[in-house]
């Protein structure tokens, strides 16, 4: 295992202990239990935008704390989904009199500690909506999620839902617009390598010298096929096409797109796929209107992309061009 | 060679085309010869600041064309210097009048080349100075290298140059601050694995599953030596002391802390890699003042981080905050 960590069981830990000590303008880091939330929270009569999930995705969630995106986000071990004392002490920590928003990835473990924390929170008060994300199109059940995986929308979600609720809408308005996005986003991904769990200390899976994965999820969950490895071009058709045909998009649609880095993928990869991409987007009559193009929801050091497509109407343009400040994400300020 | 490309004769211009489609709001894209400039280049009245050289750095340098920091990038090939053609019809396609400023990593072939393009453009009535980073503290000498390697300093050199010429100083105002920053910086690397050039189809080394290579270069060239795997808080000694042993900084001084991903390295493991730098620089008085943690100065798909040190002072910090939007780096506006 070539990583650089000190013990397997300290990495979440000392990870943490970096973001506190690089970001205390933008973030405020709580040990025991762990979680993330803005250096100025709670503000008060805004709506909390949290999420959380297993550490290894990074900038994903921590990452995407500040202000116009995330106001808390919780880690649990690699992999693993944080606990529900974990979610309510952050929700307790966020909330400004408007309630809190549950950003939750479509995974087993995630939705039921995030429920209960959910109820627990509730039980003191606070109002609490959650959103679950599944925008995954590759498989329809897989290990630790029943139906689709939550995957690179709900990176479009956090920002989306952080700036509406930056605007004091309700949150009853937060959880509609966050909804939406994910009603309106579909994603698929590939691995060309395996990525290693620490504790687990070797490859959660072996793929071969010269094969690739396509539909993977992001913990290395098993996709669709796996092939012998192709050029960019059909790699981006095998995950474009099935993205662009389920939802369905159609000609004259403006769409976000975000094409992702697994980890391991360096950047110069990426916009050779942003290139294809944006011929089959053409070739449909869907026109990119925004793009993001980076590492943004990660499988620790996998090889490989992930591209999602968001159907933008006016309202989520604007959301997503409202300013951010985040370790992960910034403009505007 | 396991890749997101299509042919490796391709991959560099595929990667303009991407960078072209993604961000016409802040670039142009020129090809034959390929050069990358702002959206609204020249910028009259201020100093052009451009650098260039192989591609496989990304998001160095192209990732780094717009507002407050360069007015134009040139990419070679992969780890190739690019040609005095490309070199001098960006510095054409730069000037305000104000003169030029080529910042250039110290590799035989950039400074032979830049060294030409520089005589030609001056041939053509544009004023240009140069400025030669060499920050590396590894090795005094290496493969493609007369002295030590420019490597993490460009980055911030580029972002600080970028400013004080958005400042409107002088040519050579801009070009004494970026010398000041390559002299005030210092940087080391390590790898975990080797890269594989696109043409060559092979990785460019060979590290056995349990070794590293400590103070390896850019492009893969030889380090200091090769050991077993060590701890994240060895590692990081291993970089951080030769480089705060090289300034020297000394107790009380604030500085600006790089950590960087080499291009197969996630976040996660960065940010404890900045844990432990944060130690480090405590034990002996250091402030860190500023920091920068991600994969902004890689190759390919190296695995591995380096470290760079800048000392700061007034000045450097103001313009290391100034408002800057490239595709690679981007905050205040």
């Amino acid at each position: 295992m070539k990583k650089l960590i000190n013990k397997p069981e300290d990495v979440v830990t000392e990870e943490l202990q970096g973001i506190a000590a690089a970001h205390p303008d933008l973030v405020k880091v709580h040990f025991n239990p762990n979680f993330i939330v803005r250096a100025d929270a709670p503000v008060k009569g805004k709506v909390g935008v949290m999420s959380g999930g297993g550490s290894g995705h990074e900038p994903m969630h921590g990452g995407f704390v500040g202000p116009g995106m995330l106001d808390a986000a919780c880690p649990g071990a690699v992999f693993s989904s944080p606990t529900p004392d974990q979610m309510l002490e952050a929700t307790k920590a966020v909330n400004g009199g408007a309630g809190v928003l549950h950003i939750v990835k479509n995974y087993t473990g995630d939705i039921m500690n995030f429920e209960m924390a959910a109820d627990l929170a509730r039980g003191e008060g606070i109002e609490v909506e959650a959103v679950v994300t599944n925008d995954d199109v590759a498989v329809q059940d897989s290990l630790y999620t029943a139906g689709r995986r939550g995957v690179g929308i709900t990176v479009i979600a956090e920002k989306i839902s952080g700036a509406a609720a930056e605007q004091k809408r309700s949150l009853k308005e937060v959880a509609d617009v966050c909804r939406k996005v994910n009603g309106w986003g579909r994603s698929m991904g590939m691995a060309l390598t395996s990525c290693t769990v620490p504790h687990a200390g070797k490859p959660t899976f072996d793929l071969p010298e010269d094969e690739m994965e396509i539909g993977i999820g992001i913990h290395g969950e098993p996709g669709r096929k796996r092939m012998k490895i192709k050029t960019a071009a059909e790699i981006t058709e095998m995950l474009a096409n099935p993205v662009l045909d389920d939802l369905p998009f159609k000609a004259g649609d403006e769409v976000l797109a975000f094409v992702n880095g697994m980890g391991g993928t360096p950047l110069i990869e990426l916009y050779v796929v942003y290139n294809e991409l944006v011929k089959i987007c053409n070739g449909r009559g869907v026109k990119i209107a925004r793009n993001l193009i980076g590492s943004y929801i990660t499988s620790l050091e996998m090889a490989g992309c992930s591209i999602t497509l968001l159907k933008l109407d006016d309202d989520l343009t604007k959301l997503w061009d409202a300013p951010v400040k985040t370790a992960g994400l910034r403009w505007g300020m």
